[in-house]
């Protein structure tokens, strides 16, 4: 598949999403959603064992393409953030880490894909908004993203205020895993994922999809959950091999990626 | 609609509301809630855009007044405690942004106010507990707002020693947004809710209430819902406005609030 | 009843559970796990008014054994991981606060019986990962503990990673309330517990009981069942004396615990 708005590249066992309509501040057009969409989908099927989503241009993301929505109906309004939220979905549903890897500002929508990502490392210099209240509207489902990475205060700040927080501000809320000097971003960013991307890619397939579910459950279904899907887990060749080797004193080797 | 125990007033287009029971440390007897219902009920009907809850005296607040509790039997206790819970959910309710301005100590339900405003600002000579384990009882109805702000292990050690923490203490575990020299605290609670108030009021009301509806879904019913809430409020005359002045460069005119 | 891998012992008020498997790194067989879960229901049932959970050797506890592990079915491991959840329940359950105390390594499972107890103190030298990921298996009912205390982010950098956190890191987060040095860690871990121990542990049953069932409701569910759960608390003698003993400026005199 071809892209007219990102990049999609492979670094060796990583995939590198980039956001490239610099002109636009990146922002969330309906095109600009879908061929992320696609491009994490099209990741997802691959055996790359991690995902980078950066962002070329001084933004990183600028939320929702406001002169594509000026004057539109609730028809069209529903469509685009329903394709907001499966880009949203598709990220968590995707079995590799995906790491945000934040040059500049990030707003809005913008902000929600930085919450949404498993990891994300920031430029001290960039900085995080959900500004929709300046524009008569509100961050209503960022705030989704947003609430479940921040404290209730911190989110309520953050979208009543519609004002920025730095990076450094961001990691000390959780927002973001850490922030760092912006010469070293990138080192940074594809540091950490490759630690979040190496060993089992078959184990850290069924984590994650684990983990966005057994979330949202109560505790004691979270248990009885969890307790299903690990007891299989040690059932998989990888988790056999792990044992072993770890028993044996020796470096295990893992499968590629199974389906 | 007339006060014994608080005053209300407005400056500009902020209602403050100040509890003014200093002799009895601002407790939340019967009459002293019922007081604080009404009014931000009444400023709910209101055309302010934001509310300071404010305390005069050396306490913020002191919880309960235990001298209208003892000997009281479980049906006054369920009583108290419905009024108690009303309290709270109306601060929740109203449109506007509610800020706690606490300049001293806020215990029991009085940190339970604190943990159930929308913000919170506090001198740094404040402290907040949750002593009730101390007189026999427990401050159950407080832990499940005070649990909702900080973690786990935070509000327990709260909940079993019944011991008081700062107000940096409270700012770094996200319990207020912050703490301030004394003499800053009126201005700088003055500011952050003038920040958190303007910009559109009628947006800001919608995201108020979308907040605490989503807050407590699963994240899959939580974007659904604020998908539809998202899309609705996009129809609203201030979006429109808000989104036509962004794309021309100009500041928008925002409605007063509409019911 | 006498136990092989453990130890209980009683300082004053306190009963100390301490894992004394110490060439098997404290790891949690069957039989380990069982020893602990009918410790702390020994203790449940005793006059102790709060519980220290400790460690000999230089771990603290490394996660369940992977000798006994290796090679086994679903169905084996099923029971191990229920074996597992039933531990970690009886520390939510039993009415005493349970203080962890740790002195060293904690990992995988190890690291959710930290997640997991009411309190946490360390040594600064101590540290904790879930590492699952490293044996192509994932610590996937360690991440419902540890899910509940940090934030998104920094549980899925641990998880994904399995690299290990200082036990400052811990505390920053939430997943412990403090680290101390090494020398102070049993002085300070005993001093909170006591803090936390002291008062009325009749309440205090009543308020832990509670503290778990409402942190899984939505809030106004969570306010309906808190309002009863106080109202009925406050018709123990604990709470007359309490309210008394308050009103008069005098110290309270509380029950031993009833059942």
């Amino acid at each position: 598949m071809s892209y007219q708005l990102i990049e999609l590249s492979y670094e060796q066992d990583l995939a590198i999403v980039t956001m490239n309509n610099v002109k636009r501040r990146n922002a969330l057009s309906l095109a600009h959603m879908q061929e992320l969409t696609s491009a994490f989908r099209e990741v997802g099927e691959s055996q790359a064992s991690g995902v980078l989503l950066a962002a070329n241009g001084a933004v990183f993301c600028s939320g929702h393409d406001l002169s594509e929505m000026v004057d539109q109906d609730v028809s069209f309004m529903s469509c685009l953030l329903e394709t907001c939220t499966t880009l949203m979905n598709t990220i968590q549903e995707i079995p590799q880490p995906v790491l945000a890897c934040v040059q500049g500002v990030a707003t809005a929508a913008g902000c929600q894909l930085v919450a949404t990502c498993d990891l994300a490392v920031a430029a001290t210099t960039a900085s995080f908004a959900t500004p929709g209240v300046k524009i008569g509207w509100f961050c209503t489902t960022p705030m989704v993203a947003l609430s479940r990475n921040i404290g209730h205060k911190r989110a309520l700040e953050m979208l009543f205020t519609g004002d920025p927080i730095t990076a450094q501000t961001a990691a000390d809320w959780g927002l973001i895993n850490r922030a760092v000097a912006v010469e070293q971003l990138r080192n940074e960013a594809l540091r950490l994922l490759r630690a979040a991307s190496n060993n089992s890619v078959n184990a850290r397939s069924i984590g994650k999809q684990a983990f966005y579910t057994q979330i949202d459950l109560p505790q004691p279904q979270a248990y009885e959950y969890a307790q299903d899907v690990m007891a299989s887990a040690s059932q998989i060749p990888d988790a056999s091999e792990g044992m072993h080797a770890f028993l044996e004193k020796r470096q295990p080797h893992f499968d590629q990626r199974t389906k």
